[in-house]
């Protein structure tokens, strides 16, 4: 990823947590940790580990040979063998002695996935945090335009009145669930891994168990039951949890992209800085969050039916699988977060026009609210003959381009059960809602209570 | 999907569920909910509901005009429409005054979403239930095959010793988790849809929620807070558990296909009706439930890029997302059931062959013990020493084709050391596999107690 | 798929192709022309061949029995196997010694590869025709509507004015380079497969050769230079021609299904048979066959990844991958030519709203007429100053909300250079649509000449 | 990407053509020569264009503000505005009146669809050249190895013998046809594009063909016959056969990694620099060109997915479509190019290994010969008989594992037909390869001459 498109799609955090740097400083963490464990349970001599830990500073990076690490990576077929190298030759330059302990009875993947799960941990506390930003406020948005009437649309066209409040209602409760998938597959997750070449941790003898507990403790990560070199089920959940999330944003910039069309204008996107403008187009204001959160939207997918299939891999390590990991988790984090940033400031900033919602509302010339018409004049018309009469009328003002109020209004069985006061009402688009106050409700005591 | 692959691919209870009758039926039994919802809160009247349950018994389906339904349904763009429209007319037969209240209120959505629930419900039972039996096989192999010693591979090549009880713990503890993330969604996602045009149940006044709520307990789904006809994320969230699934059976499929090697033949799948046999080739046994998972673990993850990207919906109801979910969803838990079948028969009967592991150990002339000789000669002859000392043994082992323990046995050092008995015994796999029976063990406690 | 669904995405002929039934005649169309090329090389006896031929009609389907074939398949893990067996005992039952020569010498995958090859290659004929309408379709309604002018747009918004003619001449261009790419592709990929079990046709003595070569005379296909089992270059290569057309096709019916929307409404699918319509809600005209559209163009894709995927195969014919083509190969024709279909249909029966288009250009009250503007007063005004006057009367039209060419015409240099006619002719959005004319000439050339 | 794993699985000069910095300078160079252009037809001063040429060298790029850039492009939704503000500002710092006229009557995607076509060749024209680097060595290979016997598989089970140069050969056709593939796309693809705004140019009245015309030879590529914003289909050609030349790699890749499993060891990667070695586990030659290979063939399918539905456009410009591109399309070129030199260096330097493939031929004891053993006793000894004969021998052949030759020599009726010599012939590998050396030899005419 380029840094000119990062800008575009990315979050600045989680994109340092996934830099090369930072993936060496995770590494480092690992690897102190590790003879930490295994000094706390006599498996390495305490001085060593303290050695360790006080060279392998994160500031230890900037002493990697770079060039050196991405060369001897291609021999290796991954990055930890050329970094354990290296780092062990800096702690021998101190300590010769602790230097034989660095990475003791560890594998590489041992150290690679650890690492992974310390990033993924990171991003996705900022990605917790920005999701419940997202929801609060939506919620809060919701609860301001709960009475502001537009028309609800299916298949692209005009259908039935709603209120925005609803429609941010229904984004809210998904980012309710969410939430409540997050917190249920944080403790599955987030794992240590350490198993030595085969998951046996041989090399340890009868220590390997006491390690991996000492290890995990260390970390704050959870001790698995077993290895999980080759069952790749953890990371791949993660992704599709944000995968969901980003799904669910996707569904909103769809929405309120089409909501910002020139013809509709009944959302428009913050403006500031020229955002979205154009010098000689003045009436433009393009929807550049919207295009930023719907790429990531067709781009994650794709990368989870990588991590999905990734999941077939070979014996006690794979060969292939375990490496297209590392091309499309990193990236998957980085849009979820990015594409969560643009929503919130989307969500936050834009500019509601109620103007245009009435506008919309009209110009089908009342023709949608001719089910709420049947059902009013039903009672009193009786059901069958309300169909006719308002059917009839529908065909009409189609034909002679009037408004169906009109027309309606001229029909003299209906002149003669309803004032023209009581007409009004009826082809008012706000008395023609439903239950959507309950249901607003309902997801505002629903976000401060137990999960869906 | 042809019947003649489905019998490759799929499993009948699933593939029924999913049929084309099936689906008829469970729109019926929708409608017939719905009626004796609004009957419960006195929307409809109860002799209508009465009625309407009478009459739309699964039987119907019998009567329905299939090829109407097919050449209606293309017009419609749903095939809702044409069979709400029949089965009024075969209740109107029978009671007209009833026929006025079938699918009142209701879009087809609702009608198609709660079916499709319906149908997932009962696929995720047969699905849970065989991924239990999955479990409970490969555990009870785990630890019939605890201590059988079989070469660990990385990278495709041979590594270091371990237990196939081992391997077989490790797919255990996945299953383990996948059911742990089937009971955690479950309350999540059973939920029943009821909106009407727009998600605002308009034309049931304000008793939209009390039916919402009745429609629920006549189904014994969850009642949602709110509409969610634009919101997947609980279909997908189904799809993306059984993707899961399928990546974890993916993954044994590929080992133990791997291991059915003609050259390795640790293992076949179970014979039976010439299974898998060729005639002018009597030495073959072809893997063919593997061949029907691998598919399976191939395809699934491309659905689900399908159903990811058709969150993106429009709008209160959309064009073409919802749609695209008609063609994924079904596959995914045919596929996710089909290859949960022929994985729970390949575990079941496979065939073991200890003599074939013992040999694949052998084939390096122990050099996969090299490893476990430097540990063991390490505390004696010093670590250096020992590290240089077997390093060159393996060299001359190569070079010469001998068996490192030959050489091993030659070196004074060593011999001033260790009897033959002791080489022996270091040389032996079983003395070199770290902590694989703590692993066992504790996935064996795991799988009797709380989730890991 | 259901066949309730397959109305909605499939086409008919192209259903029918891949049918089971159709796969079963084309295997034996197979059969045969195998016994005919070996008689006539000398492999088998000509009596056999004759006797294969006579007994092996397109009828023998009828005699199979479907459920022993779709049982055994699942044993083989192919339904070769069991339909050889089948019909070498329908052969053997009139004529012993001939059905000693049924399948001789050849594999499952022979049979079963040249009989898709052969499915096809009739396919692809009939897609080929669609495209070839669906290309002249376009191509006259560009001729037709080349001087109607509307609004560009550009990230949903409005922009600057174009023809429906030069957006229909550019989905004619599309149509053009596809119709190349299958001429180009198709005598590369029709070719015959005949290997036997390793590619060697060993049990074919030194006869391999001549007898691939009279066995593709036979089909009218390609005789490949080599076997081609495990190389899937030519089955995927023809997916991903069906997968660009595809794609195009959604362009356009992302286009139409976004004029159509009830605020824009510039387009209608054609109407009849109460399609996309509704009862109560009488302004609706769903876009039916851009959601059928749109979902083949978000699943032909993922449907494609895993035909790439499956080109990964395992040494001379492989486990998994060549299983996976079964599933997705025919979906992916039959969604093409179902795409064509309603492409076809729609491109021909829409209902073109010149008003609404003119009202559409006109709703921003001038804006999108800035940029003409200001390239009109340069000339005279200077480029600097007329950019600073139309910017500022820009600013002043958006906040007074008053029409650009009212305050225009107000500012006294304007008045000094420029009558009311010619700001007239200046405002007028087909005296700024540059070179689309002859773009539109350069399209309907190309499409009698040769390819682009 | 990082650096880190860019080492792993991406080539060094398409990585630079890619690269933030190179598309700068391609961006430059299309602006330079739409200025020539425009200058060459009377639509700009040629003091502009000239002035314009001499100030935008490669090197301006290092007078860009990267930060700027990266920021402005957040905001803009695509990084061409800022970059156009940026380098105008340059050209005016020399020469005022020249500055107006840069990017003249361009739009953003112009210039960067058309510098994307810049990038595309060159980086075309290097994987065009690898590709034939591979073909003529796999050629080579095919040539030296076509008499080397080893076993043939299928389902990942011996089957019958081939030789190797057999298996190279195929290969080596796949090459033929992409490189054919590559030949046919060229001209189709490789356009410039220029429409501004709405793909009509209308800032340039009446000259914008004229300027289509002498643009596309300033850069000596195809002029479109009309504008293509909205139609990707020649980019998601480009891709999709790479995609076809990476499918082809991976399958390449996934048989030498099978046939380098420690127990079949056919063949190695080369050695070198300690290369997949491992200190502690001396025994293993790790695959890392194959698990590079690998990945890049799970990866690039899926990209191609998102390719293939961003296909799906709005209108004349799109939202999220076009942005998606951006990540997809790079990556393929890059992991396209990279797959092709580590397989490159694996075919010109593997270790090829006679005596495992002899063993491996063994390990049956004879039986993956019954078949031909069949074939050569039926003339004498009647088919029938000689299967039943060969069964029996095989079923004890198992049983008691004896070698199959032994067991056929102590039968009577075959000891009465066939001497031992003649025994040991039939047994011969080599003597049962059917046309395997002509399909060898039509390969290699192939090479030298016409497409397939």
């Amino acid at each position: 990823m380029s840094r000119l498109y990062a800008s575009l799609f990315y979050q600045k955090q989680v994109t340092e947590i996934f830099s090369d740097r930072s993936l060496l400083i995770y590494m480092t963490v690992v690897e102190v940790a590790l003879a930490k464990a295994q000094a706390s349970v006599g498996v390495i001599p305490q001085e060593a580990a303290q050695s360790i830990e006080t060279i392998c500073t994160a500031q230890i990076v900037e002493q990697l040979d770079m060039e050196a690490l991405v060369m001897a990576s291609e021999q290796a077929g991954n990055i930890a063998i050329a970094f354990v190298k290296q780092l062990t030759a800096i702690v021998k330059a101190s300590d010769e002695k602790a230097s034989r302990y660095v990475h003791w009875g560890a594998t590489s993947q041992d150290i690679l996935d650890t690492a992974c799960i310390l990033q993924c941990r990171d991003a996705l506390d900022i990605i917790e945090a920005q999701l419940g930003n997202v929801h609060q406020t939506v919620l809060a948005q919701a609860q301001t335009h709960r009475n502001l009437i537009m028309i609800g649309r299916t298949w692209l066209q005009q259908a039935l009145p709603i209120t925005f409040g609803h429609k941010l209602a229904r984004w809210a409760s998904v980012c309710k669930r969410d939430l409540a998938r997050i917190g249920q597959m944080k403790p599955r997750v987030l794992s240590v891994q350490l198993g030595g070449a085969v998951g046996s941790l041989a090399s340890l003898g009868n220590h390997g168990s006491a390690v991996v507990s000492a290890f995990s403790r260390q970390l704050n990560l959870t001790a698995p039951v077993c290895t999980w070199h080759g069952e790749r089920d953890r990371i791949v959940e993660m992704a599709s949890v944000l995968a969901l999330i980003v799904g669910n944003l996707g569904k909103m910039a769809r929405d309120w992209s089409l909501m910002m069309q020139t013809e509709i204008g009944e959302l428009q996107e913050p403006a500031g800085n020229g955002r979205g403008g154009s010098s000689t187009m003045p009436h433009k204001r393009n929807p550049v969050a919207a295009a930023s959160v719907l790429a990531a939207a067709s781009r994650v997918p794709v990368l989870m039916a990588s991590l999905y299939q990734g999941m077939v891999q070979e014996h006690e390590r794979s060969l292939g699988g375990w490496q297209a990991e590392w091309l499309s988790l990193p990236e998957i984090f980085q849009l979820c977060s990015g594409a969560l940033e643009r929503t919130l400031n989307v969500l936050d900033g834009m500019r509601v026009s109620p103007e245009m919602m009435q506008r919309n509302l009209e110009c089908t010339h009342g023709l949608v609210m001719a089910e709420a018409v049947m059902m009013a004049l039903a009672p009193k018309l009786g059901r069958l003959n309300a169909h006719h009469l308002v059917e009839d009328a529908c065909k009409r003002a189609i034909k002679e381009q009037r408004h169906l109020k009109a027309l309606i209004g001229e029909i003299e069985e209906v002149r003669q059960q309803f004032t023209a006061t009581q007409l009004d009402d009826i082809f008012r688009p706000a008395s023609y809602i439903g239950n959507i106050q309950e249901q607003i409700d309902a997801v505002l005591r629903q976000a401060v209570g137990a999960a869906d």
